[in-house]
Parts: C-alpha cells; sequence; structure tokens
C-alpha cells in the first residue's frame, strides 16, 4: 500500500478529484480484456499533460510504479497493475483539439474513444483509417502504445502509419513533444516511432496528432463462401497478386461460423469451411466495382461456391455484422476465451492455418481461426474454461505451439494486440537475445528506476 | 594515424584485398555531396555482414572511429570522416539476395545501388517506390541510414515505410537482425525504425529487406506553367484538397528554370514564375485520366496560363528531363551550392516559399526554390562561390534564417537528407533539449564508446 501522505500529496498536485482510492475505483482499474487482475494503490485520472507531469514527478522520486490504462481493452495484459502502484488513467483527456483539413491532420488527448474521434473526423469528409475491433471502446492514446490494427490495415497501414505527432511525459516527469505537420521530417532519430507500440514502459502519451486522408467515397463488400479453408487461405494470396489490394479481406472458419449463426441467426451457411470478408473502396466507383469483379472472380476460381456482393449499405452493414459478432459469439460457447494474435508472411496463410486446427486436435482444444488474413495476422482463439486446471495446462502448450509454429514460418507472435504480461516469456524465441538486450538497454536509459509500466513487454525486467 | 598493426590485424581478419590504405584510396572515401572532406586512416571494404563484425570487434576494442560509407551522395556531410579513423564503405556487399513474387518483398545488401536494385524488381513487374534524386549513384543502405525520399513519395512515403527487415552490426561487432516479411508486427519495441534515419550513429547497416507494390500500369505526367510563383505555390494544396493524390507535385521556380534552360535547351518558358510538375498513376487508366483531368482543371483555376500534358513516354521523358537535369544544371552558374531541405506543413508552402526568396534578397544571394511542394519538402539553393569568405559568411545567415523560418512555421530542417555535420547545431533550435538529451542517452546507451559515425546528427556529442 501507498503511504497515505503520498496520496495527500497526489493530491494536492492534480486535485482530490482526480485521486481515486476506494476500492471501488482501484477493482475498476485491476483489469484489461484478459482474465488477469490485480489492484493498483491508487487511481490518477489527471485532466493535463502538466498533471501527468506532477504525478510522475511524485512516483519517480519514490520509486513507485506508474501503470498507464486506457479503456482497458488490451488483449495481452499490458495495462494490468501487478504489483500495485499507481494506475494512470488517461480517460479524462479525451478533447479533440483540432482538425486541419487543410493540412490533414487532426489532434486529440490520448483519452479520447477512437470511434467517437474517427466520427468527428469523417463529419468534415476526412478519414482516419485505423480501426481496431475495440474501436469503440478504446482510446486513441492506447491504440497508439499498442501500435494498433485492424480490417482496414491491409490497404491502409496501422496506427504507427498515421502518427505525426505526439506528446509525452517520461519517467522522470519531463514532457516531450515530438513530430508535428511536416509530413517528412528526418531530423533526428525516428523517437516518435519509438514511443508507438511500447506500451507505456517508456512514457505516457498524453497528446496524439495524426494524419487524414480524404474519405473514400465508394466501397463495396462481399462475402466469399469456400466448401474447403484451404482453398479460402489460398485465395487470400490469389487476390492479392491479382494486383487489388481490398481494403479488408477477413477470414473466418467453420467454428466462427457456427458461433457466429448460433447467435445472431443471419442465415450464414453452416456446411461449408470458411468464409471470406472482402471489401473495395477508392473515389473511382467503376474502378472500384472493377476491383469487386476482380476479387469476386478469384475468389470463384479459387474454389468458392458462392460470392455474395454488398447491394447497398443494409446489405453491406449485414454482412459486416456477422464479422464485428464474432467476438461476443464466441463467449457463448465457453467461459474464457484466448485470443491470440501471430502474425506469418502472407505466403504462409494456409501453413499456418493448417497447424493451427492440427494444435487444436492435439490439445483436445476448441481453435477458432479468424482474422486479418490479407496482411498475414490471424487470431487463432482457444475455448476454454479456466477453472479446470488440466484444460488451462494444455491451453498454454497450444499457445507455445502456435507461437514456435509462427516463429518458424518467419513470423511473428503479435501484429496488432501488443506483447504485455502473455507473450513476454516468448519475446527471446521470438527476436533472438541481442533484440531483448538492446531493448533492455533503452528501457534503463529512458526509465533508470523501472517505474513506467514494470515488467511488461521485456522479460526478466 | 592509426598504429599499423591494427592495418595489418584488419588485413588479416577482413582479408588484405578488402583493406585500403592508399593515399589515392583514402581521398576518395574523404568526401561527399558536400562540399566537406576529410582522409580517414584506412578504408575497409568488407563483402559480408561477418567481416563487418570482425571490423567492429577491433575497432570497439581500440576506441576507433568507424564512419559508415555507401556511395557518398550525402548532402549533409553525414559520411565524412571528421578526425579520421575507419571509413568502412558498404560498396563490395551490393548483391540482391532475393525476390519473393508471393510475399512482394525484396532483400540485398546494403551496397547495392538502388537503381540497380529498382530495375531488378520491375523486371518481375514490381515496384519499389522510394526515388531519391541520387538514385543512380546512391545505395539502398545509405537510403536506409537517411530515410531517403524523391518525388514520389508524395503518393508513395518514403523509404521508412518499406523496411521490413534490417541486418545492422552494432558498435561492439554483435550482428542484429530485425523485422522479416509478417506485414503487421507488434512484438517488441520498433527497433527496425530507430535505426532507419540513424545515420550510420547506431550501427553499421548490411542488409535491408523492403516490401514491394505492384508496378502502377498507367502514368499521366503534366507540366503546369505559372506566371505567378505565388499561386504555383497555392495550387499545390488545391490539388491535394481535391481529393486527388498525385504520385508527384514538384515545383520550380523561376531561377530553377532559367538555369535548366541555358544547360539543356528545352524550350521552357523563361517569362513565367513558376512550374509544377506532376504525375498521376494507378492500375486503372480511365481514372488515371480522370485524376490528371481534375489536376489540370485545379492548376488552371489557381492561375496557371498553360498545362501541358504528355500525350506518350518520350512526351513524359521530356518533362522529367527537365526536373532531373536541374542539379547539374545550377552548377554551371556558380562554384557552390548548398542545397538545403526544410520540410514544412503543407498549408504553410506559400509562406515558406515567399520567405526564402525574402532571405534571398536580404542577403543578396541567388536562392532557387525548387522541390517536393506535394509534402511541404523545399530544397532553398543557394549558389555561391566557397573562396569568397564574406559571400560564405552572408550564406550561413541565410542557412540560419531559413531554418528558423521554417520552425517557426512548425516544420524542420530536412526532409530527406539528414543532419549530418551541416545541420547538427541546429537540432536543439528544432526539436528541443529533451529530445536532444533523449536522443543522446539512446547514443550512449547503443555506442558507449561512441565509435559509430561519432559527431555526426547529435550536437556537442
Amino acid at each position: 500500500m501507498l503511504n497515505p501522505s503520498l496520496i495527500a500529496e497526489l493530491r494536492e498536485a492534480i486535485g482530490p478529484e482526480n485521486v481515486l482510492d476506494t476500492l471501488e475505483d482501484r477493482i475498476c482499474h485491476s483489469f484489461d480484456g484478459t482474465f488477469a487482475e490485480e489492484l493498483p494503490d491508487v487511481v490518477v485520472v489527471p485532466t493535463t499533460t502538466e498533471a501527468v507531469s506532477r504525478v510522475l514527478q511524485i512516483a519517480y522520486r519514490e520509486g513507485i510504479p506508474v501503470v498507464p490504462q486506457g479503456m482497458g481493452s488490451g488483449l495481452a495484459a499490458g495495462s494490468v497493475p501487478f504489483g500495485g502502484g499507481i494506475a494512470l488513467s488517461l480517460t479524462r483527456m479525451n478533447r479533440i483539439l483540432e482538425i486541419d483539413r487543410e493540412n490533414m491532420t487532426a489532434s486529440a488527448e490520448a483519452g479520447v474513444i477512437t470511434a467517437a474521434f474517427a466520427e468527428e473526423v469523417e463529419s468534415v469528409g476526412l478519414f482516419y483509417p485505423p480501426d481496431p475491433g475495440s474501436i469503440k471502446h478504446s482510446t486513441l492514446g492506447g491504440n497508439v502504445a499498442c501500435n494498433a490494427g485492424g480490417p482496414r490495415c491491409l490497404k491502409y497501414g496501422v496506427t504507427a502509419d498515421y502518427v505525426m505527432g505526439l506528446t509525452v511525459v517520461l519517467a522522470d516527469g519531463r514532457a516531450l513533444r515530438m513530430g508535428g505537420k511536416a509530413i517528412k521530417n528526418v531530423t533526428g532519430y525516428q523517437l516518435l516511432q519509438l514511443f508507438i507500440g511500447s506500451e507505456g514502459t517508456l512514457g505516457v502519451i498524453t497528446e496524439v496528432l495524426v494524419r487524414l486522408i480524404p474519405k473514400p467515397q465508394h466501397v463495396r463488400t462481399a462475402l466469399a463462401v469456400f466448401p474447403r479453408l484451404d482453398d479460402a487461405s489460398r485465395a487470400v494470396n490469389r487476390v492479392l497478386m491479382a494486383g487489388v489490394i481490398p481494403a479488408t479481406l477477413e477470414l473466418m472458419d467453420e467454428t466462427a461460423v457456427a458461433c457466429i449463426e448460433e447467435a445472431m441467426h443471419l442465415g450464414l451457411p453452416l456446411d461449408k469451411e470458411a468464409l471470406l470478408l472482402l471489401e473495395a473502396d477508392g473515389n473511382d466507383e467503376a474502378s472500384v466495382l472493377r476491383e469487386m469483379d476482380t476479387i469476386a472472380d478469384v475468389c470463384r476460381q479459387s474454389g468458392a461456391s458462392e460470392v455474395r456482393i454488398a447491394g447497398d449499405e443494409r446489405e453491406r452493414a449485414e454482412l459486416w455484422r456477422a464479422r464485428r459478432s464474432l467476438l461476443p459469439s464466441l463467449a457463448r460457447r465457453a467461459p474464457n476465451q484466448l485470443l491470440e494474435d501471430v502474425s506469418v508472411p502472407r505466403s504462409e496463410i494456409p501453413r499456418m492455418v493448417q497447424r493451427v486446427k492440427e494444435i487444436g486436435r492435439q490439445y483436445d482444444l476448441p481453435m477458432v481461426v479468424f482474422g486479418h488474413a490479407g496482411d498475414g495476422n490471424l487470431h487463432p482463439t482457444i475455448l476454454f474454461d479456466r477453472r479446470d486446471a488440466a484444460q488451462w495446462s494444455r491451453v498454454e502448450q497450444a499457445v507455445r505451439d502456435t507461437f514456435a509454429a509462427a516463429v518458424e514460418m518467419g513470423g511473428t507472435l503479435s501484429g496488432e494486440h501488443g506483447i504485455g504480461t502473455l507473450k513476454r516469456d516468448f519475446m527471446e524465441l521470438a527476436l533472438g537475445t541481442n533484440s531483448v538486450q538492446i531493448q533492455r538497454q533503452i528501457k534503463r536509459a529512458l526509465d533508470p528506476k523501472n517505474i513506467l509500466n514494470p515488467g511488461k513487454m521485456l522479460p526478466g525486467h
């Protein structure tokens, strides 16, 4: 527990209304989107970058851990305050600061909900492409800290590709402003990129400046039904090699489809092994239609028994409803889900999909395969019951085998969810000893007292 | 001078044919694309990553500076071996290692000439977009070390946007392999991005893996003639706000045009204040043509007196000849040229162009304005004679004022050439003290003996 005089000092520093220490408040900040949880000693909800600096100054002086938090939607136990300390929630810093139409940029405080930010931007005809599954309940700052992805990243790139500037509070409380509205910038090391995806271990992100693009005017969505999973996974690369880059290319296997259908009754086929959800977009309607024709042709030639193209916005919403309801639907099947996030070279997708199915059979676990197949980022998901110790031990083995398979195929542990606590011990497997050592040296240089989200990302730190 | 026994040890370590210490060889490695020069004590030209490791192990043990070099085309004195030591040239590591059509990636040793690499890639229908002006006489590794740009970066992004993997030899000789063919990767800190643009101060890049895209099938090029420079610079943002992203949007002012015309006799208009060179490309011909129509309309509405659209590949080559011959043409006007590289938010282009012209008048120096206006990256170029001390002092003041103006407008010192030695002392002006301190901490963590390209990028280091 923190010394009460420190809590008093925090109240003095950032206002008593922004320091919460009731058990209820601490419980609210004890977990994320996984099954992990631990109580922080105190929760601070600063409302300015200066207030964040003051919290860090106190924490640095005292050597108290500080765990930055957004909305707690993370899937790697990256914002769970293991070991207690201060949970620093950015949720009260949620203002959109500027939308600059001429430079096509927007800036906001880190705690803004990404969907709210994206809507505001779209209301002036601009577009912020990254669309993590958690978009409605995750924050822009959290997305930056984890370098979030999403279905649209195939064509448009991930969060890192949009960040032009950041304000970050360092371990000792100094604020660092990086980047700006100049598009090209090679002045000094790419510090901006170092903080993106650093999961709160190098600094607390308080403000974000992103570039925007004009909103694509036309979009077409299709659902391709494949009797064989293997054909579906081979179709992915064939579409891309046909010279088309769809905005989205999502794969769902039979179990995923069955779970969705059980929950939603959308009339999805239950006797087919896989679906691909594909989307083409752009500013030239004729060219979008031609792209969609190519996509449909390639799917049919690759073994699709049916390709449904949405005729209007209502039908499009219907197709997306299937994909969007997948995660909640899975929850009906088993008390716990472990959502993995392996990323492999695109050419290895068929092999990785097969391997995941084998691992599921080997450990007698239902493993659902879905994900952003177009960029090789799959979410093999294990359905299980954590209260069953024997089953949990099989889950751990299945996870280990899945990671090993991804790395063996030239892939990696995580495409968009991050490392957090859950994948920390696999870092050396994925990156090698030298890389982990260098990362540790950087962590030490920037956070010598190891107070920022300690124990996350780096093994044995 | 190095101890002869160390030169013997280097010969032993990497083969006598790869260690050069004649005066002629040392002179060849004493300069870059600026007017700066200094002799290295010895030149090593290793042929493998392992040989680079052996050189670094010796240099680290002895505390000898190592200056990595590509083809010496840099414009910031970033590879000039001030203070002597070992010039480590990558030019004998120039093999293309793999072109992977399925994953759309290619890998090569760092010393391959970028144009040779790009041609090889295009021969199989793929495309490596970054096209620095030096493409025919710079190396892929040098491009990565400087995060090179080029005209096509407006639509396609800079070198950093294409690098998926690197092999880097660290200061102590350890080799670090980073990244891979998986498109999405959030496993650990973005170390890859830290080495990109670090100008040889954090490690020696020996191998590069890049992503490729399908080669755009159709391209249209136009030259727009503007009686008024101000109208041309305003047209830049108007084109972009019309929802079109040209592949290229280059600005050339009156002096630039006059220099080209003097040298090349292309029939360019000499009584107009500016030209814009614009290019649209894509895979759908009709849509490329429509984009070019929009571009031409916007230019005319913004004050262009004429828009010439190239009808075929020969006419296109003619339009590009003007832009490509600019730098050699400038050399006819004065013995020396100082090519600056400021980058400003796009909205500030008209103001920055005006300011550069004012600075030229104030210091009585011919300042040519050209550059990648579409992304706010301008190359104000001063023509002068270095033997004239009074003029040189005015050049230094003009440079200082140009940097200050860019920073004041929310821009920065360098968009694509890097910091090297020439802009080092302006780093704090551009980035602030905290940023420079953090960068120094990172440099110290990775290169504790400060042997890698010492004195470059960071002031007072």
